[in-house]
This record gives structure tokens, C-alpha cells and sequence, in this order.
């Protein structure tokens, strides 16, 4: 597990899950030669690249690929001045792959991230397994020592609930990392040396009421479920503060997941995570984030949605609600931020419009 | 994984951790020629055994290792009339040893269990894994991703609070089963076959509020921390139920914990499980239960203990009045078993005397 599996190893033909219903999405500054890796996983899917930074930069695609690449004057254009509320220099940008996409599916990953390979040696097919999680049920209600009971071989345990055994509709699948853990500033400083080489074959339910740092670097997630609260929130450039966008993101998620009665999944499937990112960046990023967390986790752990809260949108206008009054007094970032995400929800229904249109058709 | 080690495998001298402040406790009705296969980890231990069924038989224990052994006479004797609150012809009356311990820390195990291998070949030291687990803290009250954070070549991930990275002290580690897995009844007649070979290589903390079905056949704690919750019902013998002596340990065990602040581990280490149930036997024991879990899991779900119930003893005798308001309409042995709740908690204090004592010695 000490190096990524080499594309070759992955190159026995892999079964397209949903080929025709889920997107990639790549945020990206730079060539997207670490796709050559993927190939023999991603080739059939389609993929949505938002370029971050410089627009009149070229991104080079490797050839093969079906894609559609958003630089910040598409983003600018389609959006007009709710774009405000896609950060830009930061890889939150991301989030505007998962509004315009028009699938069911989303995976999303990053540049830096290669094939992991499992304890055999076999090269990891991580959409795959995102893909098996997000189909089989979450159990949020009651926990089975046994890890995920609908995995082959496994099942519930003695002493879970009959009642509870159909689960829940699967919202997200939150894969895990090889080799470069995902670490914040200052255990990297601590520990510049650190690897994760272990290989946990699990796949758990996250349980209702407890919160989880989201990861964005390899996860996958039911746009239909819980797509407009994937917001990856203001980051980067004019902002005071980084690298919060995917635990923002997830924060808000698992709230209106336990809320709506869906399930979040973490562990299996992992990537192999090659570098790491300058801890010293990552702490000018991430310090005013490190104090705020600690009054924004107790918020979303306290938070309730009323009942009238029935779907992810109004659950996550609720939220930005509750975000403006109870947040703003930590830091007036979070006024602006509680704005963006209505910026954010109609922005998401202009571009997925659903019920009746004007024109009388359903969409 | 298909096959236990054999002993040999495991003779590499083990460190014997906690030597002098951990009894093991085992409940039988048979020879116990299975501690041949523990020699090597069990020996420096004292150990605790219960012995189940007819007093007047003889059960062998292996030469060389440091016991006492109690039968139902032994019980009767030593508890008088409070000896109805302990289980006769259930395993249940492990809980017995528990309580005549004078040890901080108690590892239980059946007798059914042998040492099971890891991936590698090698034999697992169960009771290291569970004291190891015992020792560090646990983390209830937000989810790492990366599992436990205190094993070596992990640590919190990026987005954990700073604030909850002390965690908490650990009260209980649950350990799992290779080969036959812990299924209630139905299970295992859908899937007779069905064995678990899957070694994950993770140790988690349950989640605050979120229960789980504790299984008592390879199960560690910290006796000073709940020692008194660990009381396993009454099953069996007189009674119309069997195999949820565990069941309602942990349940009251989870309820406890989230409301002093300890926790509860689960996963490694493994055990080889080397027999299964008969399972129609089984279906007679625990049809009552599998209903009956339907309202307990809900009832436990609320339970809301009082802030004044500030020790084990204070909390359980709070659960015992809210198990007769709120399950005696379930059953009348909801009526009983509050009861004996109750008497369990009178005979462990009479056993296990604190604070100033007549003669003003303290205990």
C-alpha cells in the first residue's frame, strides 16, 4: 500500500454502474494527466471539470474522455450575479459541477488523488464501491457491530431491531484516503511523516445525531437526495478563510440527512492521496477555522429543522437562517456566508427546475 | 481466518498487561481444555469462573492456572435471597463474577471461543487488543473518520475539534467473532452457511445517544467505571426469555455511559467463534425478545437520567424505575426484572463496600 497501483493493473475491463446517471466532478488548476490512471474506471462516465484560478489557462484533458470543462467566465456567465456564490482560487468551486450536472449521481474527486490498491494488490475501483454503497440502505437508527449489514457476508447482528432492517435510502459515501491522511495544519507540522497504510475493509452508517468531517477528495452522493446541500460554502480568494468548504458542506448535510430520515456512509472506498499540501498554507488557511469550529460543530450539533422542513431546499434555507442569526455574532464571515447559501439554493432551482413550468410542461 | 490457531502459534510469551488489576471471567458447564488454547494470554491472569447448571458436577480447569470457581450453591450462599436477581441454566450468570471481583478491569469470554488469527497467520492476544482499548480514551461525541485516533499511525482527522480531542475515559471495549457470527435466530436459519471471514482492522467509539447490540462472549470493561450496569437480566432457568442477558447489559451500559461522559469501543479484537447455536433452541429462547426489543430500543432511546444521578448506582436504580413505569405494560417481566435490578444493585454495594464503613475504616 506504500505506492498507487499502476494503471496497467487496473486495466481488466470494469463494469460501468450507472454510466448514463452519474458525473464525475474534477476541480483543477492544472492538466488532468492523473486521469490516465483512472482510465480503465472513469473512460465510460461523462465528467464535468471546473477549472479554478486563471480561465485563460488551457486544462488538457487526456484524450478519450467524454467531458464538459466550466472555467470562471462560464461560471460568471450562467450564473450572472448569483455567481457570487461560487468561491473562486479554492477548490470549492467544485460545487458549480454538482448544480449544472443533470444526473443522479455524483462523484467527486481530486487531481492529486491515484488508484489505491487493496491488501492483495488489486487496484481499488473506488467509483464502484461508492456506487454499491449509494444503492444499498444506510442504517442511521441503531449501530451493527458487524460494519455494513447488505455487504456480502455480513448481516445484522443479534439484537438489531427487526423493525430497522430495511434501512434507509443511502444520501452520501464518504471514501477514505491511503498514504497522505487527511490531516490539518497542525498535526501535519506535527507529524510531517505520517502515512496511513492501513486498510479498514468497512463500510459503516454514520448514526443519526453525530456529526463527521467531510472530506471532499473522494466522495460520492445521490444528487437527487442531497444535492443542493452539497454547497461547498465561500472560500479562497476574498475570504477569509480555506479549506473548510468540504466540512461546511458536510456539516450541513448530515444535519438535514438525519433530519429527512437519510443515511451518510463512510470508509471504504479508498484512494491513494500522493502529496500533501504545505502545511504552513494550510494553517493561514484553516486558523480562524480552527477556533470557529469549535462554535460552529456545538450549532449544527443543537440545530433542529421544523417539521414543515420537507425538502432538502427548504431544510437548507432553514439552515442559512439559523446560520445568520446564531453564527454572525462568532464572525460577520458568517452573515456573508448564511447569504451566499440562499444565493446558492436559487441558483440550484433556476438550473433544476422541477414541477410545473411556465410553459405547462413538467420539467 | 477459516481455522482457530492451535496453541503453539500463540507461545511467543505474552506481555502480560494489567497482570494484578484484571480477572477474566468465564461462565460454563463443561471442562474448560478450550484455556489450553489461551495458556499463553490467559496464565498470568486470575481468573473467575462460573460455573453454570448442576453445582454437584466437577468442571476440570486445565493445570497451572490461578481460578476460584463458584457454583449455585457458592451463589446462594454468598447472596442469600438476594441470589434471585442471578440467572440459573444462562450464561447470564457470568455477571456473578463481576461482581465478586476485586479488580478494576474484567475480561469475559465463553468457552466456545478460541484464538483466531490475523490476516498474517499470527494468533491475536484478545485481552492485550481489549486492554489497549481500556486504556486510551474514547471520542462519543464527534466521528473520526479514520477510526480510532489514538492507534499508532492514526490521530484525528483535518476538521475533528481541538476542544474533543482529550476525549473521554473508555468504560467498555466489545470485541467481534471470526467464523460464526453473532446472529440471532432467524439469521441463522436464512443462513446456516454464512460464516464471517472478514478481519476489519479498526476499533471505533459508539457515538453518544446511539445504541448497540453488545454481545457479552468476548467483551472487556472498566469495573471501577460501570461495573455496576453490567448486569445481564435474568434469563433462562424460571424465566420467559433467554439470550438477551447481554442485550439489556448493553443497552443500560450505552444509556450510562452517554450520560456520565464515558465510552464504549467496539471492534477489534477478534475471537474464533467455534460453534454455532442451535438455532431452533435459540428460537425458543428469544422469540419473546425479538418483539419485545421492538418498544425496549425506543424506551432506551428516551431515557433521559436526572443530572443528580451522578454515579452507576444512582443511574441504574433511575433506569430500574423507569424500566417498571414505562415496561411493565410490555410484560409483567418487565415488573421482575426492575425488581431484581434493584436487588443486583443491593448486592453489589453489600460485595463491594465504599466510603466509611461501620468500624470508620474506609473500604
Amino acid at each position: 500500500m506504500a505506492e498507487p497501483a499502476i494503471a496497467t493493473q487496473a486495466a481488466a475491463p470494469a463494469v460501468a454502474l450507472l454510466k448514463d446517471e452519474l458525473d464525475i466532478v474534477i476541480p483543477t488548476i492544472r492538466n488532468l494527466d492523473f486521469l490516465e490512471m483512472w482510465r480503465p474506471f472513469f473512460q465510460p462516465y461523462h465528467l464535468i471539470i471546473v477549472q479554478d484560478g486563471d480561465p485563460s489557462k488551457t486544462i488538457k484533458v487526456p484524450e478519450g474522455f467524454d467531458y464538459e470543462l466550466y472555467n470562471r467566465n462560464d461560471i460568471n456567465r450562467i450564473l450572472g450575479p448569483k455567481a457570487s456564490c461560487i468561491s473562486f482560487k479554492d477548490s470549492a468551486c467544485r460545487c458549480f459541477g454538482y448544480m449544472v450536472s443533470k444526473k443522479k449521481y455524483i462523484f467527486t474527486i481530486d487531481d492529486d488523488c491515484f488508484v489505491a490498491k487493496d491488501p492483495s494488490g488489486k487496484a481499488i475501483n473506488a467509483l464502484e464501491q461508492h456506487i454499491k454503497n449509494l444503492l444499498s440502505p444506510s442504517t442511521p437508527f441503531f449501530f451493527n457491530t458487524l460494519y455494513d449489514p447488505f455487504r456480502e457476508g455480513a448481516d445484522f447482528v443479534r439484537g438489531y431491531p427487526f423493525s430497522l432492517r430495511e434501512g434507509v435510502p443511502t444520501a452520501a459515501s464518504h471514501g477514505l484516503w491511503l498514504n497522505i491522511p487527511d490531516y490539518d495544519a497542525p498535526t501535519q507540522l506535527v507529524k510531517p511523516l505520517e502515512r496511513n497504510t492501513r486498510y479498514v475493509d468497512a463500510v459503516l452508517t454514520i448514526p443519526k445525531g453525530t456529526l463527521f468531517p467531510m472530506c471532499g477528495m473522494n466522495l460520492a452522493f445521490n444528487r437527487e437526495l442531497i444535492g443542493p446541500a452539497m454547497y461547498f460554502g465561500l472560500m479562497g480568494d476574498g475570504q477569509p478563510i480555506g479549506r473548510y468548504d468540504d466540512m461546511w458542506a458536510g456539516w450541513c448535510t448530515k444535519v438535514i440527512c438525519d433530519h429527512l430520515g437519510l443515511g451518510v456512509k463512510t470508509g471504504l472506498p479508498y484512494i491513494f492521496h500522493s502529496k500533501a499540501s504545505n502545511p504552513f498554507v494550510n494553517l493561514r488557511k484553516e486558523y480562524k477555522g480552527i477556533y470557529w469550529q469549535e462554535e460552529i460543530i456545538p450549532f449544527f450539533q443543537q440545530a433542529v429543522l421544523p417539521k414543515d422542513c420537507t425538502t432538502v431546499q427548504k431544510c437548507y434555507i432553514e439552515l442559512a437562517k439559523q446560520v445568520k442569526e446564531k453564527l454572525s455574532k462568532v464572525d460577520p464571515y458568517f452573515d456573508k456566508l448564511a447569504d451566499a447559501m440562499v444565493t446558492w439554493i436559487e441558483a440550484w432551482d433556476e438550473l433544476n427546475p422541477t414541477g410545473p413550468v411556465p410553459n405547462g410542461k413538467a420539467a
